[in-house]
């Protein structure tokens, strides 16, 4: 394969995703859609989902407008930046928006659809939401490959950079400005990832405890019922946040451990250009490889759901691991016999050196995903401690899940300590970066199998709001419950791949904004940017837990206003929460009443308090993540990488802290609402015990859906805004930008011909000098 | 004053604060001890904590051998180093013993006298719970200066360093190598503080949380009555914990940040020995400003005792702030023409520069103090959000919390980095050690304040057990109430120092572990240690979380049976519980009946579970702190800057988040005592809101009083652990090694009378050479 050919099959793989996922879409949309009650529900939740997004797209196209005039302005008379840098933003920001808005589109026609098919049985609905989960992971991979792909292509040649003599120190100057222009895709990306997740995580929390307190604890009507007018809030709460907040979430992961190693790739002192390029024809490869794996999973529905969801995401990985290793013994060849070679190595690294970093970051990834499976999942040590220790009461249920949500960083940590050092030793600070690589290059399966989760989930409510019989909700709950191995491991893969790409993207920063100077620890601007850093994610958690209580109060009083000023409400109320009691259906004539009532709820008025606050409250955690290291950037580079490394510290922990906190306080309820009911031994639902773990549950939501999964996006985000502002930020600014002026200035008159050009100010044709 | 003077008033400073120390212990003793049920009761609590004091020490007691035969053997043939640092080990570790058994035996009196004192009135009361808390404080200082100071004096002789001639190498090598000795003294001081810190706070816990939720919650009896077999325990706790415990970290700070400003001090390329000198100087005076401030606080008891306690404590540091200016002053001078200089600066360092990082550092200490007080007083913003929060239910309670716990880290990181920043700016290092020292240098009497509230505490629980008339406890609590607004600023004193003291400490570390060699932030090993020094803190914390919650369990279900199984403990709990109910007080004949029942609780059972817990579960913590530096930096010196670093960061934003969020929970839960009991409007004791605010309370009490406190000490532990190992880890050790023999050795040669001495190998005799 020539160079253009591998530079054209990117952005190619890209659209064949999007072909993928459009047909797929396409399949979905012709699925029974169910009842006439069902659709109704099914509309309302995709109206309120598709206004928040609406909504919030507005609010962040003047956010998207105004850094992008900022990076203009800034690149405008840069030598060594370019105002293209603005460009490649808008195009990240645009590109994960529009795969967060066409991943929940089609999430929020799946779910009904995967409702309407659990009515006959659990393999169509199978088929249905894990299709539906597809067209996430596809619109994700696809969107971010064609747009990084064909803007590497657009920028190479726009800066004329001959990738052939990158051994010259034009070439090589042009090149990794290229890259460095490349960079502002993955701030965009990361910047809507921000405030999708934040937004989405506010949104969903609110509306989730706001409903379950006032609909199941204090009226006695079962959770998801269509009495509760937060319900509707509820379910699109969980698409925003779950579906579209994931997808943002993984796109942003994606394209930036695919640029972190780029960047590092061409710092390389030989094959330069190879080792940029890997990433991204790993990334192509790994989209291939992830449809035929969505499709295997397809044709194996017949037996174990679980095995084929399995198959199909550890094949994939296991299929693209055997693979990477050709193609990386491919690029190391192509570099020529003085193959890919780095500054802190003598001589050009073998295949397997390049190799093992991939190994070691799906081993990490992998067995991160099972310690965090262990310390969350019901019926072992740590969950049943929990389940023990709430049998003297609430307090004693949260110490105990605060100790386990503690406990659980220490292997983790270890793990990617573990994976470093290994990565490292192999490939230096690139070997990190393909670590975190080989977590990533099968995202489109593995975000498949993620999402599939929340539609799954929203199927269930719509089976509970429609009344469907309980056997249908039983279908979707098991299916929900099918993907969790392989959602867990996904959560590890989102940890360490963000630590690892945070470290590549830092290392990245150290380069572009100190050249050879080093960041030394004990320096006491680096102690102050550390211990700043430090504290940031301790301030954003806190802002995003106290939008969420804010918010969820004022969700509780206005469905008790409801309640108590909609007087058929309150009968129809009075009518359910007795049946409940009672342990009974509803009679025909009262069902009638009920459903009467039901078409009163004012479902839009809680759709907006959660819209309302959500927006509000995503945009000062999002100036806090940009705004901090602008600031500190500006008064030192140097205290600005100690932020980073403060920010990446104390973010790892208290990421998986909160999430594993959460997700162990979540099944500990599960686990005593499984339990024998007895008030006696003070088990099971109605105990005490069980309103200890609902507390628990409770305080775990916006640890594990709101502030927890937005950390991991804080850190990464903080880094690729450093590498971005790095050349504005170089102390030896001037003489950088004098030396490439001057390399310019060389070019020039070594090609007089072509002087008089009006582009040759900035970018001087100079396919001839490498020649020379 | 000469030198020799200056050496001899540091241990005479401190000999003078045991004097004071001594004789007000004797006066204490001297007070009315109360009724015999009093004296009984007191005796119980004492011997408890006496009980668990020898426990403690005995379990200690090894630990100190085997870690002193460790460094023996370490430094034996050590040319850089010498086996003497066990000995300043020991020292260490038994000053900080017999500062903490001093302290508490005079609090196990003075509770009780107090009590006594408060049937007639407030003043006499105040009178002997500040002199039993200025005991305290002054065995503290007292030991730590008597021991340092002498030390130093010792060891300056024993390697026969020529204080004039620090310009000369060998001198300036063998002063190092007297400095490096004598941070063993503060190795074992930390140790100590740790055990004392993380065992005492999970035997208060667990013996807190039992008592409360058996006796107050299930049983209906008030907080600690004497039907409670755990009250006891619980009361021992106080003591071990809030007094032996307290005393032991604030002794480790004390001794920490005088030590970290010597090693800084010592580097100096001129004045060195002034540099070093002059923070034991400071202390010194500290100390007598301390004991003047304490008469001053006695003679003004007519007048409001706010007031006094605040002037007292205020003014002392006012007046050492004063007095400092000319201290430094005077030793600027008596440097000489080339004063006291450091390579980072240019010529020689002014007064005012020695000056403005002390003040900067009182300022930072006090403004954090009242940030802290600010987010965890009644009826300000962040403790009034919880109470609001606390209507909807122990869940959105504990989100509050959490988020106020979490969002109170950020002002004190600004302002700590702020005294970084102007600290370094006016003396680099050395000037960040200072302004640990400003804060410091009055120990002596902050910690009389500090030690007076838990002695109150204990005065009403006494009063409280004996069934003195509620007026005595309400006096008691007034008494408790007083002190607040000091003992929160020594709680921003306690967060800052160790913040700085382990930033100078840590600069030593790597001075001394690397010499001119820089640890640079973006080395794979570095960034590793960062890592896992980062989920150290969270680790440590689950560990005191979990040894608490399972300690508590035990002592429930301890509790749980004396109730079940003692048949007349059985009846008294209803008599007492009944006449609770209808708000009245007991008959006489009753009241006979629920004393002779008291008899027969097994109080004794209780404390040996409390006991027993503690000793077991502060082993793993404590070999947490002291091995993690251990294994890693045998790995890596860089990898264990990074591991400090990491440490630092993670654990002091915990410790701030822990700290504050259960001082917040607790006042609390006590505004919402104060509101006005109404079930409608769920305000005040007994409703709904109140339940939740309990559930808060509790949860915050481990955060407080176990995880949190500890931290502070984990963070300097680890780093004094890394400065005493630095010399052998070192990689150019041999060079260094080297260079000092062949010192040694021209010294002999040119003084080859004395070269047959045995000691001549070790620290052969130089004065002549120092004046050739």
């Amino acid at each position: 394969m020539t160079i253009q050919q591998m530079l054209l099959a990117i952005p190619a793989a890209g659209v064949l995703a999007l072909i993928y996922a459009a047909a797929t879409s396409y399949w979905i949309k012709g699925r029974d859609a169910g009842n006439e009650r069902m659709k109704n529900i099914a509309l309302q939740i995709q109206r309120g989902a598709m206004a928040f997004l609406r909504a919030e797209y507005s609010v962040l196209l003047g956010f998207v407008a105004l850094v992008a005039f900022g990076l203009y302005m800034l690149n405008r008379a840069e030598p060594t930046s370019d105002p293209l840098v603005a460009l490649s933003f808008v195009a990240g920001a645009i590109a994960s928006g529009v795969a967060g808005f066409f991943g929940m589109r089609v999430a929020t026609q799946a779910n009904v659809r995967t409702a309407a098919a659990a009515r006959t049985g659990l393999p169509p609905a199978l088929q249905i939401a894990f299709r539906g989960g597809a067209v996430m992971g596809m619109s994700v991979v696809g969107l971010a490959l064609l747009g990084l792909g064909s803007l590497f292509w657009f920028y190479l040649g726009q800066f004329q950079v001959d990738v052939a003599g990158l051994d010259q120190p034009i070439n090589s100057f042009r090149f990794s400005k290229v890259i460095n222009v490349l960079a502002g895709f993955s701030m965009g990306a990361s910047s809507i990832a921000l405030f999708a997740r934040v937004g989405g995580g506010i949104y969903t929390k609110a509306a989730d405890v706001g409903a379950d307190l006032v609909g199941k604890v204090e009226a006695g009507i079962p959770e998801d019922h269509f009495l509760n007018p937060a319900t509707i809030a509820d379910n699109v709460g969980d698409n925003v946040g779950d579906v579209a907040g994931m997808g943002a979430d993984l796109f942003e992961s994606y394209v930036g451990s695919i640029i972190g190693a780029m960047i590092l790739g061409a710092i390389a002192v030989h094959g330069g250009f190879e080792a940029a390029l890997l990433p991204l024809i790993l990334a192509a490869v790994g989209i291939v490889v992830s449809i035929i794996g969505t499709v295997v999973v397809r044709t194996k529905e017949g037996g174990n759901p679980q095995h084929a969801l399995d198959a199909g995401a550890f094949g994939s990985a296991a299929v693209m691991l055997g693979l990477s290793y050709f193609i990386i013994d491919y690029f190391v060849k192509m570099a020529g016999p003085g193959g890919i070679q780095f500054a802190e190595f003598d001589g050009p690294l073998q295949t397997l050196h390049l190799f093992y970093p991939m190994v070691i970051g799906l081993v990490a990834g992998v067995a991160i995903g099972l310690v965090t499976s262990h310390y969350c999942s019901k019926n072992k040590g740590p969950v049943n401690g929990i389940v023990e220790q709430s049998k003297t009461g609430a307090a004693t249920n949260l110490i105990a899940g605060i100790g386990v949500g503690f406990q659980s960083t220490a292997i983790p940590i270890i793990l990617i300590a573990g994976a470093i050092y290994v990565a490292n030793l192999y490939a230096g600070l690139y070997g990190i970066a393909l670590a975190a690589l080989g977590m990533l290059s099968t995202t489109g399966i593995q975000l498949a199998v993620d999402a599939y989760g929340p539609i799954s989930d929203n199927a269930g409510g719509i089976a509970e709001m429609s009344g469907l019989p309980s056997k249908v909700r039983e279908r979707t709950d098991n299916l929900d419950a099918v993907g969790n191995t392989t959602a867990a491991i996904g959560k590890g893969f989102a940890i360490a791949s963000a630590a690892l790409a945070a470290l590549s993207l830092f290392a990245a920063y150290r380069k572009l904004a100190l050249g050879e100077t080093d960041i030394i620890l004990t320096d006491p601007e680096v102690l102050i940017g550390l211990l700043v850093g430090g504290m940031l994610p301790f301030l954003f958690s806190a802002m995003a837990m106290k939008a969420v209580g804010d918010a969820a109060m004022d969700m509780i009083q206005e469905v008790r206003r409801q309640f108590k000023d909609i007087p058929v409400l309150r009968e129809a109320l009075t009518l359910v929460a007795r049946a409940e009691e009672e342990e009974r259906e509803l009679t025909e004539e009262e069902d009638a009443q009920v459903l009467e009532a039901g078409k009163k709820t004012e479902v839009e008025k809680c759709v907006a308090i959660s819209t309302q606050a959500s927006l509000k409250r995503m945009v000062m955690p999002g100036v806090l993540a940009i705004g901090a290291p602008l600031v500190i950037g500006w008064w030192s580079p140097f205290a600005l990488g100690g932020l980073l490394a403060g920010t990446l510290t104390s973010g790892v922990m208290l990421a998986i802290f909160m999430s594993n906190a959460g997700g162990a306080w979540d099944n500990a309820k599960k686990q005593v609402e499984e339990q024998k009911k007895s008030l006696e031994k003070n088990t099971g639902k109605g105990s005490e015990r069980h309103k200890a773990a609902v507390i628990g549950d409770t305080v775990g939501d916006p640890f594990k859906d709101t502030a927890g999964p937005s950390l991991n996006i804080l850190i990464k985000l903080m880094t690729i805004v450093a590498v971005v502002i790095a050349p504005h930020i170089n102390p030896d600014k001037e003489q950088v930008a004098e030396a490439a002026r001057q390399l310019e200035a060389q070019l020039q008159q070594a090609d007089g011909a072509k002087a008089g050009d009006a582009k040759a100010a900035d970018q001087p044709k100079a396919e001839q000098a490498n020649e020379s």
